[in-house]
């Protein structure tokens, strides 16, 4: 029953544009990547198939602390801060040797899909929710501060 | 002197994912095709080559009220909200047919590179600043409503 | 009943890479826009909701002539060039002002979708095909030469 | 001095498409990855920092056989075939238990960035060429037979 889950990651260079960093619509993407091991790691896909039921994104957010470039490597970590009947919010670190990169959220919620292809929020199954064990981000710092886990003398990135 | 823009676009095959919607990170390169664009329509590219400065996002968010279909197509309006020494911040409404797709926002910051590659955060040019007009959305609304618009009877988008 | 058609395309800030220029994967999603316009120009959708059947493609290929850089502008011109029982063949042209920037080929396929998800190659149905006319691009050249066509004194694009 | 490299990757979620498979302008994609971890693995970073040259690609073309679906794992091989004066040559296979899921080739080139932005086509550097071994793939198979490799009973991809 995991709250939490990490990714290391390596910047490929198509995520690049041309300012030389990691494009901003990228980190969406790698929260996305963190969300869908965390739920691998629980023991399920968040896209079976012939699956009846779907998670669209409800909301997502992040702001940038430090570029990212080509090569570099980064860690993604994810946990589930809260799991309504409906929805599951979920808060994404994105550090470099211990050092903040990003910080983001994401909110997601439990829908039907209507024979028509439109979709019907609904309750998230039973099955799925006792899965994972939400976690208040306010009481554990989501990542460890640098000095424990970065090696000393590494230069930062950017 | 704009303060606002819009852009119309249709959703491109490669936008869609297996849930047979535009993937949620589209919206936030749709938001920065219509941040362009305004750019332009101010006569300035917020990327010329061979400047010195640059403008990384530092937040960036958004809510999903509606999905997208392959081919529909859809309107983005971003607006200037604030200019202040060294950030600009918009808003930026997605609508189709006047209803509500999604809605965002978008914060960047005016940053000068650095010969090690790095970036410093400078003030924003003022024949650059002087450009837009920034606008109040709580006074104005930014996409008028539906009826306004929409032709009666349209079905909705999905 | 279309043979070709053309699409005009401005280079979006996150299709380019750290080299500064449109990533090369790019140019194929160039290649797909420009078919799918060609399909509604003929009254038709590649992907109708709820169609039992679809187009993956078979081959892709591309050569890489210039560089496209952000925010310049470029057309695409697709034409059927070959269409067997079960397949279509295209050959695309990316050009700016005249000058060839890549040129590519796509071979997409018929398939009906099996319960299973897995693909089953099917005979393309009859009111699809006819609504394209091949046309042999040795006999006619599918862009017309620049002189025709860019305005004299134009800078070139790279 | 490597001749060929090895990963294996992951369908992401956002590498899908409404047709429920991986898009097809991913696989170009999955190839550069292959391509990269291959000059890593030989000791160099195909585009570092503030380097005068650099490697567009010239030519690159895919032949699709299978699916890739949501959450699927697949090996991408890629093989360097050729070494000219100012280019490179690779092919490349990507397998799902020994099946074959697609083919490619890519052709890269060696330039030199001028001072205007263009690129000029430049003779590849001796202490990059030396770093790499060119195998002909018509006399060693890319990809061992599925029978070598596959673990028997697993189920077809799609």
């Amino acid at each position: 029953m995991p709250s939490e889950h990490t990714i290391t990651r390596r910047v490929q260079f198509y995520e690049t544009d041309a300012a030389g960093i990691v494009h901003f619509s990228w980190f969406f993407r790698y929260m996305e990547e963190a969300e869908h091991a965390l739920w691998r790691e629980a023991g399920l896909s968040i896209h079976p198939e012939n699956s009846d039921i779907g998670w669209p994104r409800v909301a997502a957010a992040c702001e940038f602390h430090r570029a990212l470039k080509f090569e570099q490597e980064f860690d993604v970590t994810i946990r589930v801060t809260e799991i309504t009947n409906r929805t599951m919010s979920y808060v994404c670190e994105m550090t470099q040797d211990g050092r903040k990169i990003a910080t983001g959220t994401l909110k997601i919620a439990c829908v039907s899909k209507l024979p028509d292809g439109s979709m019907k929020s609904v309750e998230i199954p039973e099955d799925i929710a006792m899965r994972f064990k939400p976690s208040d981000s306010r009481t554990s710092p989501l990542v460890p501060p640098a000095s424990a886990k970065a090696s000393a003398g590494k230069p930062a990135s950017s």
